[in-house]
């Protein structure tokens, strides 16, 4: 087999084999195949797509091309989330312990965040004495406990995926719907994951702008995994502005708190009741998503969510007297307003500049060696929708730096107020199972 | 500027400017841009195709990415001839004296050949003494002395081409009409055309199968040639069998030498004649090429044509007696006739094949190393459309080595006799002045 007639049928559009995906995806991996020769194939296939079953064998040899976690020696079935992106996406910290809450296991594998913010474990850690160093055998006695664990990334995790992300990055071979969805698959299979449900975002903040873009890609997400033997369903969710209000590490956590509590953002919760019905679903702890709900609604209620957040942080050494008292998490030194300058309905928050204000107050990493603030972040007092009177307050800054002029320039200039009529946008735009 | 925007840029369809083609070829001749952020745009290019500005841009870049010879201190206009490949072409060879013989300059650079024969020059060393090891001064002398010369290839000639070819090689982008088409005008820019009369092969042994890629490639070049101020012509003419009878490096000669004298296979001849009579035109030395075709068929009747042939010969140490005796010329120890194993028309002779057959008879290089055997070949005794008897010689083997039967039953393969009627093929398809 030669990695050039591999490269010739894909550009003529013809369906590479099984044989020939493993081929491609083993060489490169073994540094046997050149960098030149892939980004061939991979342009070629931004031209050309792949198929249904292509797109499968490219996941399944990604997963195969370096180490698999087993979770077998956790009880029930395994499901994991994950989201495609987005500002102030704080759904994880509260899905992990409200599903746990029904008994649906969650043993989340997580790594730091390169980002407007830091990643599930920089959250985390905002929360004094939380740590993730455990031994996998404490990870799984802790899920199989508490039915919640996080651990930090271990291992030699898709490989084959790290050095094909990194080539696409230098090749303008990044946008393509079967590299981008099977690179994300690969991650989660390899992870261990028995079923898995996807938020798939779509907007100005979102990787994918466009709604019938978001659509394919969650399709073709859903298609891998179902495939490859893992239950699949995907949700998309908008991203035209940030995710409830909180933007920031320990801010993300308070607001955790406050919708574990029930007391959460209005768009938050019910993101968190979407996705989290599903997962009760794919674990086989309710019949339907209706009823999957009902019970979700229950524990935000009676306090069972928050009672489990408590044991989760306090299982991994945090200190969980945060949840009742949350002025113990990391607060920033300023409090600032963002007042409005003219009377109007919110007609526009641009996430990704809202995420870039938060990165730039010290909340987010640029790179892998950057330092965290975990207090610092911004606070959305206006959604969009929302009324504003000149010179009420916006968003809240939380800042341990006075200097703010050009933060609060980037905050006004990705604020629109408009004397027309604007309606919130819809959160939930569709459900994708097949 | 960055690589990264040129591959989308183009990718995306776009127009690539002066400035960014200029950044990429330099950039990648100086090793500043990796072959992998090349190898990618060159895929992007294929699906995307390039404008005629582009390709234009794309053939001066390769140009100015190394040497180029300047060939002012020849008087009058400088026409160059290039084929693109094909099987048995011994055009060069006959045209150098041809056209000179009214006195258009012909400085011909070549090389050393890999294929089916040798090159050129690999043909003319079959002459005894003959040498292309003159200097740059003597070259120039003996051109504006005997209008006729030919050098080896010197000087560090389009590295950004050899660079760019080798890369297309091993990621199936050779084949793009863009790509090509500057590929081989740069090279001949390079080497100090005035003007450029192209033999674009088309059919079952040219690199363009169908007659319609022919086109646009010739159409691509006389457009490149055009726009960067060299008069290009462009004639497609036919490869779907051997041209002339003789494939070998001395059978050729001795095919040059008869067609010098009026005596050739009428295709060849007839070839010689239209790119002839273009050249002529191009040199300024007729007004059209009905008068370059009357004033060429008379030196080949009156003997200039001939004459002229031993001028050149001689003036590069050859040995000119060869051109009345040809038996002086290396003559392969067994010639070995290939009877018709039926009666009928001759319906196919598949020039790669043959060509084929004559390398593995030792006439051509596989690699640059190989020794060629300057007296081996074949020589057809019949063409397409022409009637044959059982037992009647379809070709005669020129070998130096006893062992046929794999040799004779590839050429056998490759010939096919109907019982139907043939008729030759065309063999001037279309003639491209823009």
């Amino acid at each position: 087999m030669r990695m050039y007639d591999i490269i010739e049928k894909k550009r003529d559009g013809k369906e590479l084999t099984s044989e020939e995906i493993e081929f491609f995806i083993n060489g490169y991996t073994a540094d046997e195949i050149p960098d030149y020769q892939v980004s061939a194939l991979l342009m070629a296939i931004f031209y050309q797509d792949m198929t249904a079953k292509e797109r499968a064998d490219l996941t399944k040899a990604m997963v195969e091309s370096g180490d698999q976690i087993d979770l077998s020696a956790i009880d029930g079935i395994k499901v994991d989330k994950h989201s495609t992106g987005g500002v102030g996406d704080t759904t994880t910290l509260v899905l992990a312990p409200l599903v746990a809450s029904l008994d649906v296991p969650v043993a989340k594998m997580s790594g730091k965040g390169l980002g407007h913010t830091g990643g599930t474990i920089d959250k985390l850690e905002s929360v004094p004495g939380f740590h993730v160093e455990i031994t996998n055998d404490e990870f799984v006695r802790l899920v199989n406990e508490n039915k919640v664990a996080v651990i930090g990334q271990s291992g030699n995790l898709t490989p084959a995926d790290k050095k094909l992300y990194s080539l696409r990055d230098v090749t303008a071979t990044v946008n393509s719907i079967p590299l981008i969805a099977s690179s994300i698959m690969s991650k989660k299979i390899a992870a261990g994951a028995d079923a898995i449900v996807l938020d798939v975002k779509t907007g100005e903040g979102a990787f994918m702008k466009k709604l019938e873009d978001s659509k394919e890609l969650a399709k073709a997400m859903v298609s891998i995994g179902n495939q490859v033997g893992r239950n699949t369903v995907a949700i998309i969710s908008d991203m035209n502005q940030p995710l409830g209000f909180a933007i920031g590490n320990a801010l993300e956590i308070k607001e955790a708190i406050d919708t574990l509590q029930g007391k959460g953002p209005e768009d938050l919760t019910e993101l968190c009741l979407t996705l989290g019905s599903q997962m009760v679903v794919l674990a086989g702890m309710a019949e339907d998503v209706d009823e999957a709900r009902e019970k979700l609604s229950e524990n935000l209620e009676n306090g069972k969510a928050l009672e489990q957040f408590k044991v989760f942080l306090k299982a991994q050494g945090g200190d969980s007297t945060v949840v009742d008292e949350p002025n113990r998490l990391p607060e920033a030194t300023y409090k600032v307003e963002l007042p409005a300058t003219s009377s109007g309905t919110v007609e526009a928050i641009v996430a990704n500049e809202i995420g870039t204000a938060a990165m730039l107050l010290g909340a987010g990493r640029a790179t892998k060696e950057s330092e965290i603030d975990l207090a610092v972040g911004i606070v959305l007092n206006k959604k969009i929708g929302d009324q504003v009177s000149e010179g009420e307050s916006l968003l809240t800054i939380h800042a341990n730096n006075e200097e703010l002029e050009q933060i609060k320039k980037k905050l006004y200039d990705s604020i629109v107020i408009s004397t027309n009529s604007v309606k919130a946008p819809t959160l939930i735009y569709d459900t994708i199972t097949e």
